[in-house]
């Protein structure tokens, strides 16, 4: 048990941490209030740690979200509908992200001697989110080695960096993971809406994987006309 | 005016926010509440901006710094008396600090649009505190590369990275530093203490360079028993 997933809620993570759990090696759950929309990523967050048998510990760095402005997650700008898209996606980047979560997690890490942080990061991100590409993963543990060298070894555990979101479905369901327990929605409503980024890339995922989609969408045929739809046409 | 200098209204970052004043570059500074016992320092930080008339933000991280508990910075342990050393230094390490407060520097350098961040480490640091040396330094700035690639260019600016903490004096005085409105001690009482690592280390610095130190310690002559005495005798 030496293993801290940084875990929002969401499918990805809630999958990583599954999969951590079923490797022995699951410690505890972080999740960061970075003042995103979708806090209600966070309750399900705490649910996978519950059902895991493994602390959580919600990191509030709002302050921050309020420092770095001009997000679509954390501002007053309209979420874009539909797929990913170059232009919709650099709306909902947080500056620096990944960077700012990933140290703060190795700190934790360090503070109560746990040798791994867990981070979902996949290969469908790559494309938009420079800070989720292996250059960057590899850059990050070369820093950190740096930073901690004659303290502590901590390493940063991507096990989804190549893979698909597809990947992360089958994995998860390897893992028993309870989807319907998992949060990907930017809009926060009762149920997932279907139309936001990354409804369409969830609903997405469970198609190319194979795998049947728990998930109660407010518009079930709306991530068809846009993907499905265009991919078959 | 493209450069955010973090200052924590220490003697090396405001010298170093009046040399990238001098530069002509000084954008604003920024400096981190992280629920250190002196938090005077911050005081000094907010007088220095309004010193050379640029904006200045205080991030409240105290969220993080009770996450990485162990610190004698944050935590109910006795600030040790003395000149620097391995032991009493580890106890002032907030762990991963440097990576944490840099990444948020940055993502704050994004969202600004500014072209630097500039910090204060010095060669004074290098001995203990492996995420001041030059080698995280240039890794630190690679990992960033990666993470900002197409969005940003944003350069780390480390002017005093091979210098001492005596060089940092003689350059504060070029440029006009009032080293007199700048706080280092650790006790964080009425004056500086003049008995606590920093507070030798401060006064020694200022031996090394031949200059002058106006700064109104309650034990004025501890640093010359801990040091001076021994580098004579």
């Amino acid at each position: 048990m030496d293993t801290i997933v940084i875990c929002s809620g969401g499918l990805d993570s809630v999958s990583l941490a599954h999969r951590v759990a079923g490797e022995g090696r699951l410690l505890s759950l972080l999740s960061f209030d970075y003042g995103q929309r979708h806090v209600k990523e966070v309750e399900f967050a705490a649910l996978c740690a519950q059902r895991l048998g493994v602390a959580h510990k919600v990191l509030d760095i709002r302050a921050i979200g309020e420092g770095l402005s001009g997000s679509a997650l954390t501002d007053d700008i309209d979420v874009p509908d539909g797929h990913y898209e170059e232009a919709s996606m650099q709306l909902t980047v947080v500056p620096n992200r990944n960077a700012i979560m990933l140290s703060i997690a190795f700190g934790m890490a360090v503070a109560v001697r746990a040798k791994r942080v867990a981070a979902a990061v996949h290969g469908g991100d790559h494309f938009i989110y420079p800070d989720c590409r292996p250059g960057f993963i590899h850059a990050f543990q070369v820093m950190q080695n740096h930073a901690l060298e004659g303290y502590a070894d901590v390493t940063l555990y991507v096990p989804y960096v190549e893979g698909s979101k597809a990947d992360i479905v089958v994995d998860g369901a390897r893992n028993g993971t309870p989807f319907e327990q998992t949060w990907s929605c930017y809009k926060g409503g009762a149920v997932h809406c279907g139309r936001c980024g990354t409804c369409v890339e969830r609903r997405e995922a469970f198609d190319l994987a194979g795998i049947k989609d728990p998930t109660d969408y407010a518009d079930d045929t709306f991530w068809h006309e846009a993907i499905a739809g265009g991919r078959e046409g």
